[in-house]
């Protein structure tokens, strides 16, 4: 008798099983169940949908050769069962059956299962605040909720929206709402910065000004404390600073795994609810498998298992769930947290940990900025990617990377070779040397990558000391809290002088890179010097020339103007 | 008394070397010679100057901050001391002396060294041929060639270019006739493809029928024997098989180590004329180091030495070469062969073995070919991008990867992924699991990297059986030579109709994937069959649906259309 395979959901990781299962076994008789109607659709592409540039929502459940990946699709092609609008009830372990319902007519009956496989997913979190449930007021968990969304849109009954979340999925919305319906937005983000967690606040930062520049509000460290409505339909959005008219709401917030079932069922269920699987993504129970946003899946860099609610992540584990099922003994070798998001014209990427987390998780953590070009000067399409790398001071492990930078795949071809080299326990030594392919449309001769790797190898070796980039910004707010500190600006005269002017030339001084050797002399003995030049790289040179001279009174600001220029600090006018 | 470190070559690995040096140990006495008078320059740059997109040779000189790599640069930002049109005659390591001559005026004195840095690049191979020593037959050694290329060309005297050699420098060049002057330009290549050794036939040939598209003549497997010219000019190059018109000829076939100094020095040199370094880059006398194009470089995946003449490992091995000057015990894990260019609209990368290098260095290696979309179907950019993997059978071990696509930096993303899994020794079930960041603009949530692992994997592990593209494409151009085989185009029926009716039913079978499962009863039991999609994707499901019941006679064509169709093949018409 062939193996039945029972799979409850039906998006992302439940397909990508189902179909993997039936490849290895062929005989067995895998079917999926799912309360929803609409099922294998690409999640990440609902802000696209909603902008327009996918015009129907059925491009999100098509393949890639146009057929639609429905109940029919699935039988076809692959050979599996799906059931729509059927919902899992309860699993009955002993005798290896789920209880499901069909919404349809409220029928319920008993599937049997030789393994069963929950691919449940997550629900988009709602804040418990006043006003949460009223009309408008959307979450981004399902395409019934963007196709609802659009509708509103298109009939012309939306002006203003407001998105609560400054996360990955908020800032698309915002662009999709903005970029081509000419909506108004605002983001609100209860944390001090954009992408809290996933990037450092200096990236943030950048995007941050590029939203703004793009018309976006952003509300940073600013809570949403109630929503207004009426007649049952969203108004405002009040924050404790302000009052936000609003003809519709977005709250993307986080998820959080959808286990009831799996706890019910008597399996293991971490406290944030996550269900808890083993390498091989069997639950505590043999014959179940999990996979997808569900899952308390295994960091590799901290060893920690918690959600990790990636469409990329589910295809790589509903893949693994499948070997298993099949005899394969394929284990995941963990999560390290890669992401890249495109804003209007801008692209931001990250992979691993920031300087925060890893000092919050423990790691004798520092990081390194640079701003250097992502190919050779000469080459038109040449720009600055700022590129960051968190590593462990004590064994040089590195620890994370993210960039910045123009649309396009120049920072994503330095985020992806760096989650390789984290995924396999790569030292900052190791990024030094990774040959990253080359030729001037493409690269610079040592690559950005490797250059920011030899920066980290310098601080980490005690050749580079750095001024904090958040203390060197308030001191620029603020001459008067340090008063021992002047700027040492080693660019050209011309690109100095308006900032001699505007400081005067005893708070910024004005030595051009060339000239240090020789007028050193001229420089304070009594005073911090923060040395800065565009890209940080000048600026390493000279604090040696300085240090040699023995007027190891300075600081380097990485990054440089490169970096100060994209956070739209007041002072640059 | 400081340390006097000598560096001889003034191009990538010299400069380098002297200025992290110069950083490392800042009392140091450093001096580069070189019998040149343009130093510090980007050779990489030289196509881009010819045609004209890098406007000024110095451009190609200067720093990212605008300031031009000459002598005095070297003093005043560097504190390092530099003569040009200065050639070393001989090295005294007894003494630690090198005599150098200067060219000005034939004077000649002893420069004092404690430790001595060999960067003498390399020289163009010139055929031994007859009319090789011709005027307007040139090598792209140096600036000075470059400069006097795009003088000819600028006034007018150039119509017709004859490349011999089909490298990256040669397609390079090609690019910069025909592109932006307008020239015609033919590429002779001895061997039987382009790109010889970097990637296999597949590619190569996607990359010919481009360069064909786009104007250039590709004549491969057809070398040039002579040169013909006329008043000691060139006119003509020769091939057996024809005689081409030529204005100018580009002589791009390789370089060979300058070592005659450190041979005559008694230096340990290889058979091949490149100097011999341990992993330190310290030559066969612990006071001289080597760097660049000069030496031996031990490949990480084959573990044998041979010269690696890019720019790229130039500026690494330069580092390398200046901490253990310094006396930090840096050690060179070794190049993989990471390359990458841009063929007007297209790119082409790879990092590691091809499958004919692969198998000729004894490795037990196979290869699969993709041809996946490089970011979400839906998006607008979204291009198809061919990838290629080879591995070892035995231990599963990455080899290699090949990448084709349209010019942007997608194809960049999964070759620099690649190569740090390669540096790092992955297997494919590690590039199975790479965490590629995903965003719909940027990939799809299974990356065409891991995408094609998972298809390493299949075939690695028996579950998936490949007709060689030769095969397949030899069987199309004369199907009288395997009466035993038919084609099963698995693609919707309008796809698949000029075909059937092209090469008549019995040889061409249409059933579309969707319909496999419900009419295999259709298919013969007695022919081979070739299914064919277009990514190769639906081709290997079908196979194991065929298997399943029996009719285990086919093979998939791996790529798909995809693949036929770049390689422009007649029978596509």
């Amino acid at each position: 008798m062939s193996k039945k395979i029972l799979i409850i959901g039906g998006v992302a990781a439940g397909p990508k099983t189902a179909c993997r299962v039936k490849r290895l076994l062929p005989d067995a008789e895998v079917t999926i169940i799912d309360q929803d109607s609409l099922i294998s659709y690409g999640g990440c592409g609902i802000p696209y949908y909603v902008s327009g540039d996918v015009s129907d929502e059925k491009e999100l459940r098509n393949t890639s050769f146009h057929l639609t990946r429905d109940e029919s699709f699935f039988a076809r092609a692959k050979g599996v069962t799906v059931s729509t609008r059927t919902r899992a009830v309860a699993v009955n372990r002993q005798e290896k059956k789920v209880l499901v319902e069909k919404l349809a007519d409220g029928s319920r009956e008993e599937l049997a299962y030789d393994q069963l496989v929950l691919a449940t997913g997550s629900s988009p979190n709602r804040l418990p605040i006043a006003g949460a449930d009223l009309e408008r007021v959307f979450t981004i968990s399902d395409l019934h909720q963007a196709i609802a969304i659009k509708e509103l849109i298109a009939k012309g009954q939306v002006g203003k929206a407001v998105i609560i979340g400054g996360g990955a999925i908020g800032i698309e919305m915002a662009e999709a709402f903005v970029d081509l319906w000419g909506l108004e937005a605002a983001i609100l983000e209860f944390m001090p910065q954009l992408l809290p967690r996933l990037v450092d606040w200096e990236f943030a930062g950048m995007l941050e000004q590029h939203l703004q520049e793009k018309g976006v509000e952003v509300f940073t460290g600013e809570g949403a404390t109630a929503i207004e409505g009426e007649d049952g339909r969203v108004r405002r959005v009040v924050t404790p600073q302000r009052t936000l008219e609003a003809d519709l709401v977005v709250m993307a917030v986080g998820v959080r795994a959808r286990s009831e079932l799996a706890r019910e069922g008597g399996l293991l269920v971490d406290p944030q609810g996550n269900i808890v699987v083993n390498d091989r993504l069997q639950t505590s129970d043999p014959n179940i498998y999990a996979a997808g946003d569900c899952i308390a899946v295994k960091n590799r860099l901290t060893g920690k298992a918690g959600i990790a609610p990636m469409g990329s992540l589910a295809n790589k584990e509903g893949r693994i769930v499948a070997d298993n099922l099949a005899g394969i003994p394929t284990r995941y070798q963990g999560w390290v947290g890669s992401f890249t998001l495109k804003a209007f014209e801008r692209c931001i990427g990250a992979t691993g940990l920031t300087l925060e987390s890893a000092l919050a998780e423990g790691f004798d953590a520092a990081a390194v900025t640079t701003a250097q070009s992502d190919r050779a000067h000469f080459f038109p399409t040449q720009a600055v990617i700022p590129l960051r790398m968190v590593f462990d001071r004590q064994n040089r492990q590195l620890l994370g990377v993210q960039g910045f930078g123009p649309m396009g795949d120049a920072v994503l071809a330095r985020i992806d070779a760096a989650a390789a080299l984290l995924q396999q326990g790569a030292t900052i030594d190791d990024v030094s040397q990774v040959e990253m392919a080359y030729a001037p449309p493409f690269a610079t001769a040592l690559d950005a990558l490797n250059a920011t790797a030899n920066v980290a190898d310098n601080l980490a070796s005690g050749r580079l000391r750095c001024v904090d980039n958040a203390v060197f910004l308030a001191w620029m707010d603020d001459f008067a809290s340090r008063p021992d500190w002047v700027a040492l600006d080693i660019r050209h005269p011309n690109e100095a002088s308006v900032l001699v002017e505007k400081f005067g030339a005893d708070k910024w001084l004005s030595i051009p890179y060339i000239e240090v050797r020789e007028r050193f002399q001229e420089l304070p003995t009594d005073k911090m010097m923060i040395i800065i030049c565009d890209a940080g790289t000048r600026s390493s040179e000279i604090q040696i020339v300085l240090d040699s001279v023995g007027l190891d009174n300075n600081l380097v600001l990485g990054g440089g103007f490169n970096l100060i220029r994209r956070l739209g600090v007041s002072w640059l006018g």
